[in-house]
Order: structure tokens, then sequence, then C-alpha cells
């Protein structure tokens, strides 16, 4: 007897018959005993229908009113899920946010979470109830309706978690686990049974979009154990949580390989070497709301310096605008674009206690001819930048020199 | 400057188009100077939808998750409207019923209005905000979340024009008024500028599909005054208020002709004459939750009276099964039913102080040779049961005896 928050994303809700798929699978965990919380989603659609309803009317509607609006899309799909499990016997009640009552503060469209009532929601589950709440949406102290942002819903289960002291939080989706990397890019990926907080979190920011980055650094905090298994297929997922310690020699030193495509690089060379002209440059591109992935600066030659980052490359002309104006200013040499770049990294809580899993990775790429334009380092993580069309061939040369490739039968079987 | 509740139904919000030209109205009376406050519907169809994404679940789903489920719909239309407003300049702010509050009791689905809290309207008001509150929804007093009813957003109207003290109460719909019958019927049917309450409440009560009951009962109570107005045309509209004394000479004798082809007759003959049979016939109808509207009981003689009363159509069988059962019990002679009946109403509070309405009624329908198979009066109405097939011509003859027809110029134009 065990109690679990488990939350359904849009897709696992996204129709009527999925919606009582759900119901079959959250009434399983009820007949075994156990004490749920669901948290889900709007159904498939239904937010972009509403958001195109509000864009009909005005391109930039004012933030109040589009939670007003969009946080109906989960309230219809608590009380459809709360009907299906009454219909198989199970008490269920629907909760949209206002009522739990998730508090948070008053940013429109992407608040953040204060605090959350579990009085009402224990009281609940005590009287034998399936508890439903609405996902991605909450209250400020002044009775407003906002929302926590896109895929926030993952946000709020974890936090109903941490919330009610549950003891493990299901995010359902449409994968059945996390693996080493991404098996459309590598046959042999693998499933893992487990990964840390950190990990994921890597992971999870390199473009894996099992979960959000925010509900994996909630989860973290509150050492929420996460697991995210298949909507609709049963297996063991994946769990994520704190680093273990009881069994050093079996863990892995390295967890998967993530990579992003998404990225695309800015160099402005020739800048005056001194202080502050880090901040002299991106100063300007924070100020335009534009996000700063890997920054290096080289060693400066001559009291003059280059220095790369990369954007989003939906930024990119953005970004190279406000570059060039900012090179006029410092009276640097060039600036320089380049949107056909994708950026590899190897993640693993390992690497702390492991030398030499920077050379080895290099040396993996090196051996396929790969040139390596951009490092960075961190804890648990080496990420490099290379050219575009090299992606996959690094994914797979590096998946396959850590040891990650599954077992050869299930190679033939993709 | 006054203070306005003005009330939009389902089809003047049925689409953005419509939103944005009910958002034109309401900003054209915030330039003139009111204070405005919009109750809305769901836009058109929207309600149906969402029922029928319940039933595909359960034929009878649970009432509370019902309200759950259909008080997105008006959710969504205040978001909307209030985004149309603010494109138009004009300050705007979205309400659900939750978040006024409006507290009813907890008969979910169909939920009674027990207090408003006006505070924060006010607050709003006063700050120069356009209020948009969603209509037809409330909340209990643990938060639960409960809806009106069908037709509720008049409901809801009203009250708050009561609770804010407003001074006029405007209902928005696709006619320009209420109407002395039926203009499908006659042709020389006239928008009537004033009527009482209670002439309102009697023509309503016939099948007038321009307000619902509960919402005139409760304007009458709280003494609001109530505009009927067309949602995209100009005009003054109907006023709907107390009875006013200053002008007895210009306030005619009747108000208008009502009539109603939903009901059907059901006599039982042959009963014993004795105390309490009345009960005995109309208590098990009653706890078969069938609702009667015209009783008549004969005069008794040789110690058994007949007695005949009229339901709606869709009970008809159900109705007549169960008075079949009472007749074998009280041992009667014989259970009789026609579903090709009519009701026609004579309305207006002048006839409490004129004599002779019922007999020029009676006279003007034997004029055409119909036939009356039930009477019943009371204060302000004479209803009489005809057969069905006579009911055009009966409303004729009634409008053109009791001098409600038009100017002959409206006349030839239908």
């Amino acid at each position: 007897m065990a109690l679990i928050v488990q939350k359904f994303g849009g897709t696992s809700v996204g129709s009527v018959e999925r919606i009582e798929q759900v119901a079959d699978k959250v009434a399983g965990f009820r007949d075994r005993g156990h004490d749920i919380v669901v948290v889900v989603s709007a159904m498939s659609g239904e937010t972009n229908r509403l958001i195109d309803l509000a864009q009909q009317i005005q391109d930039q509607p004012v933030p109040r009113e589009m939670d007003v609006l969009v946080s109906t899309g989960e309230q219809v799909t608590t009380a459809l899920l709360a009907m299906a499990l009454q219909k198989r016997g199970k008490a269920a009640k629907s909760y949209n946010g206002s009522q739990v009552r998730i508090l948070t503060d008053d940013a429109h469209t992407k608040a953040r979470i204060r605090e959350i009532d579990d009085a009402r929601l224990h009281a609940d589950l005590d009287a034998g109830n399936v508890v439903v709440v609405a996902g991605f949406q909450g209250v400020d102290e002044h009775g407003n309706i906002t929302t926590l942002g896109r895929g926030g819903s993952d946000t709020t289960a974890v936090a109903l978690a941490a919330a009610l002291k549950a003891d493990e939080c299901q995010i359902y989706t449409d994968v059945d686990g996390v693996y080493t990397t991404d098996p459309r890019v590598v046959d042999g990926a693998k499933r893992l049974d487990k990964i840390t907080f950190e990990e994921m979190l890597e992971m999870a920011s390199m473009g894996s979009k099992v979960l959000q980055i925010r509900a994996v650094e909630f989860a973290g905090k509150y050492n929420v154990p996460l697991r995210v298994l298949h909507s609709f297929q049963d297996g063991p997922g994946t769990l994520i949580s704190l680093e273990e310690e009881e069994d050093p020699m079996e863990t892995p030193t390295i967890a998967g390989i993530a990579f992003n495509r998404d990225e695309a690089k800015l160099t402005i060379l020739g800048v005056p070497d001194m202080p502050g002209v880090a901040f002299k440059i991106l100063g300007p591109i924070g100020q335009a709301n534009i996000e700063v992935d890997v920054i290096v600066q080289n060693v400066a030659e001559d009291n003059s310096t280059d220095f790369t980052f990369t954007v989003s490359r939906s930024e990119l002309a953005r970004g190279e605008a406000i570059l060039k104006q900012i090179a006029t200013e410092l009276g640097a040499r060039e600036v320089r674009s380049d949107s056909r770049i994708a950026k590899i990294s190897v993640v693993g809580v390992g690497m702390r206690s492991h030398a030499g899993v920077a050379s080895q990775m290099f040396e993996a790429l090196a051996d396929v001819g790969i040139n390596i334009q951009m490092i960075t380092t961190s804890e648990i993580k080496i990420s490099v930048i290379i050219e575009e069309k090299f992606l996959e061939l690094a994914v797979r040369a590096l998946h396959s020199s850590f040891g990650l490739d599954a077992e050869p039968q299930e190679e033939s079987a993709a």
C-alpha cells in the first residue's frame, strides 16, 4: 500500500477511448490497494484549439485571460477521468488548481508554485477516493487563475507528490523509459532501469523530451522518486532518484549520450581583452531575452580574444544583429554565425570518480574523423559542439565506445 | 451613468466574430459612461459537445463531475470576451462563478443561488473595468463547482443585478423583444414596450422561450428591471418591470396570447368521490417526477367524479401507465389519454380590474367554431385546452379580438 501520484499527458488522454484506458490502469493500482492521485493534461489538441480562438482575437492576449482560457482544457479531462473511474466502481473526485489549492505567484502563463494545501486531498484519499487533479494550473493569492506554462503538468505532479509525501511520482508518456540515447539514432540504445536526478537533468536539457527540466529539478530538490513509464504498455520504466551508494561496482560510468540539433553558434573575433568584456557581449544578448547555452572564451593573444557562444537556432538572426552592433562598439574584428552545428554530451555521475572519460570521448570521435569545435564540461557531463552532419555518426561511436549498446539480439530487432 | 448588467446567450457568442460584435456593443455602452457587468453563456454547441464527451463514458455521469465539465464552456467565453474588450482599449476582467463568488446550494446540475459576494466586482468596476462573469455556474460552501441548469445564465445575470443593485439587467437574445404572441403564428403580432413581471411569467411558462421563468421570478422578487433586446440589432426592446400605476388609461387589458403545444391530457373517469382522492391520483405521478400543469376535477355526480390533468407529451406514456395502475386500485372506470391538444392563454394584469375578459375569450373561440375542452383561470391569466389542429386559428382569433394586431402596414410586411 503506497501513495502514488500518476501523471498522464495530453496524448495519453487524447480521446475518450484513451481516457478509458487510463481509468483501467488507475483502477488496477486501486485494486492493488494503493492510494492514487492522478494529474492530467488537456486532451491533445485542446490547448492549441483554445490558443487559436484567442489569437483570432488578439496576437498577444492579456496573460491573465489566456490562463482563464487554457486552464479549462485540463479541467475537462479531470471530469471525464473521474467519470470513467466511477464507471469502474472507483470513487473519484476531480479538482482544478484553484480548488486544491495550488498557490502560485502571479506570473501568468509561467507561474511558479509556492505552496500546496494538501488537507482536502488527504481527506479525500482517506475516504477512499482517487483524486484527479488538473495539471499545469494554479491560483494566485488574489484568486486569479494561473498556469505554469507548457509541460507544467509534470511539475504539478511532482509538486503534489512532494506535498503529499508520496512514495513515488509516475510520469506516463509515449516511451517506456529513459534510454541511453535516442533509439532512432542508435539501434542498440538501451532502456535504463535507474538514473539519478542530476543525470536526468543533463539528459533532459539536451533535448530528451521525456520529462520537463523543471519537474526533474523539483523532484531532485524534494527527493521525490520519479518513474517514467509507457501509458499503454506494461513495464518497469525508468526510476529517477538520488544517487545510490550501496552498489557502486555496478554503477555504470556513463548513463547515456544526449544530443541537441537546435543550437547555432555565434563568434565574435578580435575582441579587446579587458575586464568586463564578457558582460559587454552577453549583457545585451540577455536583455533581448535570448538564452545562451555553451560559452567559450579562448585564451587571449596580442591583447585580443575570441568569444563564442551558442543560442537556439530560432534566435540566431536576432542574436547576430545584436552581436554586430556590439562588435562595432567594442572595435572587434568580425562576427561569424553557424547554424549547422550539433551538441553532443556524455552524461554520468560516475565520471566524477572515473578519470579518462573526456579522453575516451575525444578518442572515440577522432577515430571516426570528427573535428571538435567547442568543448564544455560540468561535474557529470562533457559536451562538444561538432558539425551537424556528423551527429548520428558521433552518437553511435560514443554509445559503442562507452559500452552502452544492448545485446546483439536487440540490435537485430531494429 | 448607470450600472448595467448585460447577458449574452450561446448564440450571441457562438463564434469569435460574434464575440467581437458583442465587444463592440459593450464598448459602446462604456463609451457612454456606463458601468458594465457582462454575463455570458458557453459558445453555442460547446455545452452539447462537452455533454457528448461525458455520455461516451457514462449515460448518467455523477452530477458533481458534470458540473466540473460543462462549467468550462462559459469560462472559455469570459476569457475571449475580455480579450476582445481589451483589444478595443477597454479594461476588462473575467470571473468564473467560484471567483465571484456565487455561492449556491450543493444540488449539482440544478443548484440555486444563495448569496453573491459583490466586493471584488464593485472594486473592479470602480477601477474602470468591464467585469465579465461566467453565467450558469457557482460554487457550493465546500468549494465544489455547481451549475444552475440549462438557461441558468439568465438567472446569473438577474442575481448579479440584484446583488450589485444595478439600474437595469439587459438580456440580449435573438428576438427584439417580447411580442403579444408568436409572430410566426400571427402576422400582426406586436412588440411590447413594457410588460409586468407577472405577465412575463405567464407568457414564459406558456413556452415563450425569450426568458427563463426562474430569471423572471428572481427579477420580480428583487425588483430588478429586466430588458429583452436583440443581440445584433438596435432597438428599445421590451422592459419587464413592476406594474406601473401612473398611466392606467393606457394599460392594455391584455398583454398577449401565449400558447403551448407540448402538453398531453390524461383523464381518469368514474373515480369514487371521497376525501383524498386527488392526492391518491397525483401523489404517485409526482413521485415519478412527472410535472403536472392544468388540473381539472368535475363536480361529482352519483358519488363518482372525473379527473383530468395535463403533462408534458414526453411523459405521457409513463403517466398513463401509472394512472392505469391507480385506476385499478381506486376502482375507477376508465383512463383516457390524448396528446393532440394545445393550451392557449390570454395574459394581462389588466384583467384583474376588467370584467368580461373570460366571456370575450370564449366568444371569440366560439365564433370560429372551436370547442373548449378544459378551462383554468388565475388572477392574470385564462387558459383553455383545445384540439391542437385549431391552435393557429384560435391564436389569431384571440389576438384580433383583444385588439393586439399591429397597424395594417406591418401586417402586409409579413
